[in-house]
């Protein structure tokens, strides 16, 4: 079992990170992060005569990393209550991949199965909930099953390691990976 | 009372923003569309030394304008059961903005009232609700009212005009800003 | 199309009853107060060997009336951010119709569709969206379409008139139904 | 530090029990079942001349044994994605205790710490979490600081056993209670 996680964070090795390094340790998992990528906001254009066009980015790339993995982890800070906008543009892409004829977006997200791990630091416990549910929407709509998430508590940088249960947590899943 | 209307779609003239044109009819309105500015992702710099750094993009224009108006709308379709990648780059800068020595963003905000115009196509009377609690929690941290919001349901172009009852609220919203 | 509301407010003529009546005027509709009716809180047998007992109350009277009607309006206030434990009492007690042998309980409430009006005292737009949510998972489960919901705000007697919005919410699903 | 465990299940020794018990395992607890306390769904008349009358039931019992204690532990099977009508019925009556003239129940309950355990079949992890909201604003009305919260997953009795997560987070708040 391949992991993937992709992480949204605009700093390096910050609380969520760290969180989901913890998760994964020991597994065979791919990390990336998407502040080393070039990803376009979504141009939507599904209702133009030709839909969408190429976008010269990295999209193609995650996309294929995505279709190579057996889980994905979405790795997100809490900002403002929701995802990164770095990675909501990947998210908003996934419009645009729905209509690639180079592949069947749905057919190959079916197989795998999704986690979320994410850090905030104002009452993240509660306030990221709606974040929860709306990755929810997401995996339900491309038919990627929701494996689970953790949600961390911490303002700066390196206190997630006081947060018992999120690392608590992030072992159990660590354990529950292995075993699959 | 002058109405700042943010627009989030990188489509022009898409549902979202036919049904604000509603709710803004014969008011003082300015409209600025994002997918015409330039905002980059947040460069997370809050925990480093320095701290944040200038960028060199619209965020300044854009924060100049919302201190220049008494009401702001947050118009943005439903992009995967969250506000548009353009608009969160712009509300995940608000993390900077409060830290600018400039201005107090706050203190500014405080005396605004904020409103939310929302459409999407997926059951978005249901599935938008996670983007309306994080609206809630994202004016609540900045000290801006939440004045209220409407959610329309529309897949194709132009379709919005057959959801009648947010046709209504935009009526309503309308009459409820002319006698403020 | 005959609409049946059941009314779960603890009080006669409450805000949150007046919205319904006003949603509901000129239409083929029964009201029934919960307050007037006896609904034992479910012995949860399911799990027993000869599993739910007849309850000796008068669930099986507003059974009946759920099957007799086409629309069904679940009309409660908003007590503590839910339902009335009165109305959950009522809802409850699906799990044991959902096994009763005399009817087919999804079967026939496939067929209807179902609104949701409630009023609360303290920002009920966004603390009562929790009481949406479940209410779409209540109506998910049993397959009974949800056709759309009115929030009202109101806290003293009568104070329902002043809320505009929730007004013409109710004006426009009077017509919406009579339109049906 | 004491602690009061209220359980709300009609079914004795369920998965929301057992998990309870094991969060709580040697710590000094008191464990009270609603189903076995008469509380009578409220009777709304704070807008009434006289106001709430005196109720013959057990809820002067319940709201002593919350006052005598510091830590509170809402334990509720999951029952149409609420809590149990026996437990919401608890709770609609904190708007009488409010007004009680003989006690200060917000004062009381400031120096309280709440928390809440839950167990559902149908999807827990997600379709639990607008009740987590509803408690969140329960609350926070009532100035009582919300501790954490355990969602379990389980559908035949015993099951919760199965649910490692869910095992381990009741592990962990247990370490926590006993350090405080």
């Amino acid at each position: 079992m391949k992991v993937l996680a992709i992480h949204g964070s605009a700093r390096p090795n910050g609380n969520t990170e760290q969180l989901t390094q913890k998760a994964l340790e020991g597994l065979d998992a791919t990390h990336i992060h998407l502040r080393d990528y070039t990803i376009q906001p979504i141009d939507d254009l599904r209702h133009e005569p030709g839909g969408f066009q190429p976008v010269d980015d990295d999209n193609d790339k995650i996309v294929d990393m995505i279709f190579d993995h057996d889980v994905i982890v979405f790795s997100t800070p809490v900002y403002w209550y929701g995802m990164s906008g770095l990675m909501k543009d990947l998210v908003d892409r996934f419009s645009q991949n729905l209509r690639d004829e180079r592949y069947d977006f749905k057919a190959e997200l079916r197989k795998k199965k999704a986690y979320v791990i994410c850090c905030g630091g104002d009452d993240p416990k509660i306030k990221a909930l709606p974040l929860i549910q709306q990755f929810n929407y997401i995996f339900d709509f491309i038919d990627l099953e929701f494996g689970g998430y953790i949600i961390g508590k911490a303002v700066k940088p390196g206190e997630i390691s006081e947060d018992n249960l999120a690392n608590q947590q992030a072992l159990e899943l660590n354990k529950q990976l292995k075993q699959t």
